[in-house]
């Protein structure tokens, strides 16, 4: 039956398309599944405590300010401290370079929002993380896909891409979601020279780069890109890097930051002040309380040893149970690896019949905005305990080795 | 200087505009002007002792979920208890019929973005909220301006207005912000009948209705409309009522709701996951668990009597110190007055002068998107003591009546 409100939608509503990330979450909110699809951190890493002693001290001590409206670029003693933290990781910039998001999300739909204009062309990997492409999709972007192997993109096939004229390239380059790849410096090193080259900026989006379980930290595209300086000590390069809270604090908080030079900072803003005015000024209070005195370093410590255990059975047991044809990445860090069937093998019937089985993952062929990737799955590690990964990859591999028989 | 970035923003970009509200917010940071020009609650009302309280609770007894991604839609009970306060008020809903939002603002972007095609037009109020047309005009909003009198839009002119097929009609009916005016029973009545006829949806926006002074409360629009239901009794009529946490418990926590059929909020549902996937859990959960046993409709009292007799110092101030030929509204409740100056006579350069004196308003022009309004002022009278409206509106009056002889 068709509603009166059918004909008012607006054009870009057609765009908005299916929510599949919603979608999956729903799996996981079955109790009897073990679920590999959500992208949850493991709720026994929050730092509730603290979290917890920092809401009283700030309700103590500025409550008032807290509660109270404040300024859409964010709390500065926040922004500082995030200023600071990325300068010890060679990310020199000042708190004018940053704008606190109400999650990275958001900061993915404010860049769709100052920079693209229905049919503009941008560069991603692929596969590549699906809330971008959301949030690009309500602007009326087009992608043009850059194939991705064990070392990220690969940046060979980068140049032609640019030719194209596209607006940015979108990298992931720290344990990629969705497929759990770090970018190598040499091809960082290319990229940054390539798009410096062709005037084409980059979004360099950083969830996870502090979640590293084994070798050694890889220099973030901005830090090699940061060569150009505005006379106040400002960044003032070519990319525009994301990071967020969710990952080393909390995600039920939704605290993120952009950083980029100052002069996108302001059409950030002017974005973010007609969209939400701002993020809520207690939870960026608290978060800073939080974190003023180096707590988060040494929670990552903590978060990571987590991580590493899962990540560790999660491997171990697929070496056991997982029939030969199937490959799968060994990521350096972050929450996912991701799973390659034999050639012809489509994830998304495989999910089928796990869900049969009680165990679910995601396929990979949304992953790519355009097509391929059907043999592919994506698997989180982070949130489903040691046991539970063992029990729910035993499943999976026991139904990988009947269908992989079959084939 | 030129800058590559320059040539890289989408169009919609120079729409986002000057951001005046923000600009405005800049003058309530210097102490020692008195600023009647934001719109900020006064703080002595926040409930911080509730709120300490109810943020441990959460902590203790809901950590890890509070700490958690959560839906899209918003926490259930939260949504729940709102249905049933709703519907205490004659808007009948159930919780399906409710989005939660990061503030407000963000329910007018949604809305923007799932409505509004470039050069749509909005039928607004003259003068009407600067934030609404801040989010549409990011969309390429056009708007009819319907006057406005003591007793809000003259709903005798819409009908012509209704006759270009406008998006939708945006109303503020309860002490309206800017202008402090309530919409009449005999005008609701008349508004809902003219936009049923006409096939136009309502936006009422009702951030104020439970800040009510003097008077009878008076049904909203949506409840005038509510006639219409679905099969499991949601509302199924013409009007997306939004609302807000933001002046009945604390605006620094962002939390709103939109109410609206069903289809429509899956339509907005859709546009928030792509814009920052959910409202932060833990906000949600505490302002739940600070409600939840009738707490706000205690506070809410207390907030009435404290703004009331700012209200009252306010009238009484003015009535002692405006020359003849200022005129000002009397608000039954809100936060805001307007304020008439004798015609020919400039708001803005009122203002300058004003702020030379250490006092400080919003000229009514900027309320005005087809223009006019050039002799009217908001004056915000929340924020302020007793005291310090005292000697604010004093210090307005003096300069008032220098510049009104001097005409």
């Amino acid at each position: 039956m068709q509603t009166p409100w059918e004909y008012r939608y607006a054009n870009r509503t057609q765009r908005m398309g299916s929510s599949i990330i919603r979608e999956l979450l729903k799996w996981t909110e079955q109790p009897d599944i073990i679920s590999f699809a959500g992208g949850l951190p493991a709720p026994e890493v929050f730092p509730v405590k603290q979290f917890k002693e920092a809401c009283n001290t700030i309700l103590d001590e500025f409550g008032a300010q807290a509660l109270q409206y404040s300024t859409t670029e964010g709390y500065r003693p926040l922004r500082e401290m995030i200023a600071r933290h990325a300068t010890r990781f060679g990310i020199e910039i000042i708190p004018d370079n940053i704008l606190i998001t109400s999650g990275s999300q958001q900061a993915l739909d404010f860049i769709g929002r100052v920079f693209i204009n229905q049919g503009d062309h941008i560069v991603v990997e692929s596969p590549t993380y699906l809330g971008a492409l959301q949030a690009w999709n309500a602007y009326g972007a087009q992608y043009i896909s850059v194939p991705s192997d064990e070392n990220g993109m690969i940046v060979d096939e980068l140049e032609k891409a640019l030719r194209v004229g596209p607006k940015f390239i979108y990298v992931l380059p720290n344990f990629q979601n969705p497929a759990g790849t770090t970018l190598s410096l040499e091809r960082r090193k290319q990229l940054v020279e390539l798009a410096d080259r062709y005037g084409v900026p980059i979004i360099e989006d950083d969830p996870y780069g502090q979640l590293r379980y084994e070798g050694e930290h890889l220099p973030s595209v901005v830090t090699l890109d940061s060569q150009y300086r505005g006379d106040n000590g400002s960044y003032t390069g070519n990319v525009i890097y994301l990071s967020t809270f969710s990952k080393i604090l909390a995600p039920g908080i939704r605290l993120a930051w952009v950083v980029a030079p100052q002069e996108v900072i302001r059409k950030l803003v002017m974005a973010k002040q007609a969209a939400d005015l701002h993020t809520a000024t207690f939870n960026q209070m608290v978060a800073y309380e939080v974190g003023k005195h180096g707590f988060l370093d040494e929670h990552v410590k903590f978060i990571r040893a987590t991580y590493k255990e899962r990540r560790d059975v999660m491997l171990d047991t697929m070496e056991e149970v997982f029939p030969p044809g199937v490959r799968w990445t060994h990521p350096q860090g972050g929450m996912f690896l991701w799973g390659i069937l034999p050639p012809g093998m489509d994830a998304a019937e495989v999910l089928k019949i796990a869900i049969q089985k009680k165990v679910a993952f995601v396929p990979g062929g949304s992953f790519h905005p355009n097509g391929g990737g059907e043999n592919t799955m994506r698997i989180n590690f982070s949130f489903s305990s040691p046991e539970v990964i063992r029990e729910g990859i035993t499943r999976l591999g026991l139904l990988l080795r009947e269908l992989v028989k079959k084939e």
